[in-house]
């Protein structure tokens, strides 16, 4: 990854709201390390997320990298060194799901993350994510992955709804599941369960 | 509608600059509890509204409902429940004229409003917003809403760029044109009136 | 007065909601022509206000014109020509109205509004702003004004809470009682006269 | 409370970063329903704060509530009739725990909360909240408070750095102290929490 | 141009980051007298940008001109005037080059400036904007704009990543280049030659 | 210093439009290196700059520090370790020159940079920043600096209103005068620079 923000070793992998290779850039420009694309339905969808994250001739990236490139004196940051752009997304459709295996075959694509509330609504089992469509779902996808040989992606947390505070046999679970990626929490999330665990804590203090 | 602000029996509804399925999702997901979307020219325009309101199977919308759902406190707020978001377009342009029925017929369009600026631009008489011309396009439309028994809706202003102050006479003509939405003001029209009303009143201070 | 937007021969007066030389300085520098300043007390709160309007040695204004001296291509906007800035304060506690004759004769300071709204809650008559006691002050004010041949300025809109539209009559009343300024409104109280306007307008409507 | 958000027998409560009146006028006038004002250290500066949050003759909080007052439609919001506006301070450094008394004693202050981080940096033991110091400081703050009828607060988790999750048994001991008002939490402490947990959780997963 | 900023000859042209009716629309209301689209591949996205430019019939634009209107004050703002809003397209991908007879032909496109950096990549030489492939390319378009008798533009600092100091002789190289449209810089450009120059001038000062 | 952006060997340096503790609190909680502090008149307005830098006892600062602090996890940024924060004012007024003695005797005065702008104005001779006067005031100053052992700084560009590009020539007389610290620029001095240069560069173009 090209950027390590306050000298960890991380970077930043911006969550999109939709797949629009503009607002790619804008990211990338800005010096995050991947993107994670929500809704794909297709191959297709896919290649246009990949291509917004690579210059010509592999992409349609277009040139002008200002804070990523340390606003001219990073003279590494060229275009033919291509950075090493993390290219995800969220499978989370049912045309995602069927389109598995030519999603995961598009070069440049490096993994995913399964998307569990948005999937349970498309297979019409809306935020039941425990749900044996859902895990069909799921398990058709990492099964899909493993022939790609492409590292497959959970959501932490994946009971929807009740965001249940960090619990480590859940996220073995999940490794145990195939994940190699894992999307850990959010910020709403994190409040929610905090400010949840805040009000049944303090239930009893009024008498 | 599912929210009300401050305890009024109210509810946002937001007008947007284009029919965007991403823009409408965020405003939805911040509460809003209706959308006006302008330029539409066809069912297909129409239809493609309505989806980004509603969850599948109808529509297209993706989970996230953040303030909407009181940041995962509100249990009720569920995609089952399809919460009844208020879908409205602006009529405005002269292929949306010519196909009001099929965009009338579109399930889950609820009401519309019309627009008379782009509208007179649209029919060759810029900003003529009393021209015959508009005024049959006008009727053609209310005609077209009485057969559909869906609510129209008209601009309370109808005289274009001179933004009266409000009178009750013009709003009784738009009710009695058959109107049951009114579009009344905006902040800019407003703050235009009232300025040109302190300009006249002070015209004659200098003296 | 040293700037006119967009060709009008305007210029801005920024309120400000304390007698701040930091806040002043800012709005200077980014090009507002004068300054009206609230709740002063005393001629030290006006001296106060009128030094950050100017540079050494008369006032206490640092140096740093960045729009107002467009960037430096403005070579006019020299300290050494101390550009008129307009030094206005408003009248509005009971210390003001007794200190106005030493408040007047601040050198710089160029005029004043009365503060109707702040004036009636200081002199016991909460918004009551049409009271004797009001009436009084503004009175004792204006004859002070007269006296030191400052132009004084009025809020045009004497009714406090209820923003009526625009009145010539009442403007007139308003130059007839000796004011030379006039605060004619401000964005809330048009967008609340408007509302309210509207509401009336259209509360036949529903039946 | 003068305002309720979304329904909920809620009000907000700001915390400022200084004692500035004009701060929190801007705060009342946006509708919160109470301050919490941090570092103060003597009568003086509670006097200031309480003054801040009345009109007068008790207070100075000058008159223009926009949002608070509805833009004018809420002809209740009065300022003959004083909107009861919560004013607490923060007790956390060694002056105002020598001058608890007088603080406590000023007519309008409602409560406080003790702010444990800073006054343990004051009494010379930076951060060790639990030090016989704080404890004793805390104790001599809370007698004085049970003294004068006023209403106590405890910040929930006395830790300091260490961001627990919600305890119960924490927060009965707050109230056993004698605790009415539980400052519970923060954004930033309620994210690090969660993603310490986190990390904690997922320690285990590289191997 | 319809309106000059400051009482300058000068109207604002607002470069976008991609060719969006909607963002044109909102750049062209709040005021700005031209648009630079980048990007552009064929005839279709030309027209396309200055449809948006333009009201019906010529154009897709639609009507709410706030601020370029002067908010309802300025009546010579109609749409039939159809305010001379400059069009301007970088050329900067391969498409582009092989087009630029049918995109020059484009009734409403003004002129164009060549994107040089995007071109390198585009033709395989990545930030070499020296190369003979670049040069030719560039020549290619000049020779289509003069067959076409629409002013070419180039950007005034062709060495792409090396932004020197303004040199009277690369300007005159670019007029005599045939430029009669100039992209001098850009904010970030001349924010890094100052800093390199600093950098540069200060290397011998630490010993 | 307690932070480096980027991986570099820098730190931030805030430089302030007044001398607030709660401004310079909320910057070194972000994360700030050290403070520059605008027009002290007197060792007790620096001793209010120091004192805001520096926790208890020998400060005021408050305990909060959420950026700097890296959100908690930085167990380093304690209190008692005191993070060396630069303290720096900037020496422009008479009375500072005066007081220089005593200014740079107060404990925890890093450094300072002459503002030859304002100086020039204090002393009668508005922007003529090569007056002798600014010249006398700047050695009286610069022979503090030697005999009190601490570091002086001078602003780079000495004339003031003309922003030349960076001279090696300059920057080499500054060291040799003494300076230490050199103010190298700001973002509106380098774009004024780069844009009179290119006026310069294309003046000759038009014929």
């Amino acid at each position: 990854m090209p950027s390590t923000p306050q000298g960890t070793p991380c970077t930043a992998i911006v969550r999109f709201g939709r797949n629009d290779p503009d607002e790619i850039r804008l990211a990338l420009d800005m010096g995050a390390g991947g993107v994670l694309i929500p809704l794909v339905r297709s191959a297709d969808d896919v290649e246009r997320a990949v291509r917004a994250c690579r210059y010509p001739p592999r992409g349609s990236r277009s040139y002008g990298p200002s804070r990523a490139h340390h606003y001219g004196f990073d003279r590494d940051y060229y275009p033919q060194s291509q950075p090493s752009i993390a290219c995800l997304v969220i499978i989370e459709t049912a045309e995602a799901v069927e389109n598995i295996d030519a999603i995961l075959a598009v070069d440049g694509l490096d993994s995913f993350v399964m998307g569990p509330a948005d999937l349970s609504i498309a297979l019409g089992v809306p935020l039941d994510t425990q749900h044996p469509k859902v895990a069909q779902a799921t398990e058709t996808v990492l099964a899909a992955a493993r022939r790609a040989g492409k590292p497959a992606g959970l959501v932490y947390n994946p009971a929807g709804l009740v965001y249940n505070p960090a619990e480590p046999a859940l996220m073995q679970q999940c490794v145990a599941q195939g994940a190699r990626v894992l999307l850990a929490s959010g910020d709403e999330w994190m409040l929610h369960d905090a400010c949840q665990s805040m009000l049944q804590s303090s239930a009893g203090l009024r008498n």
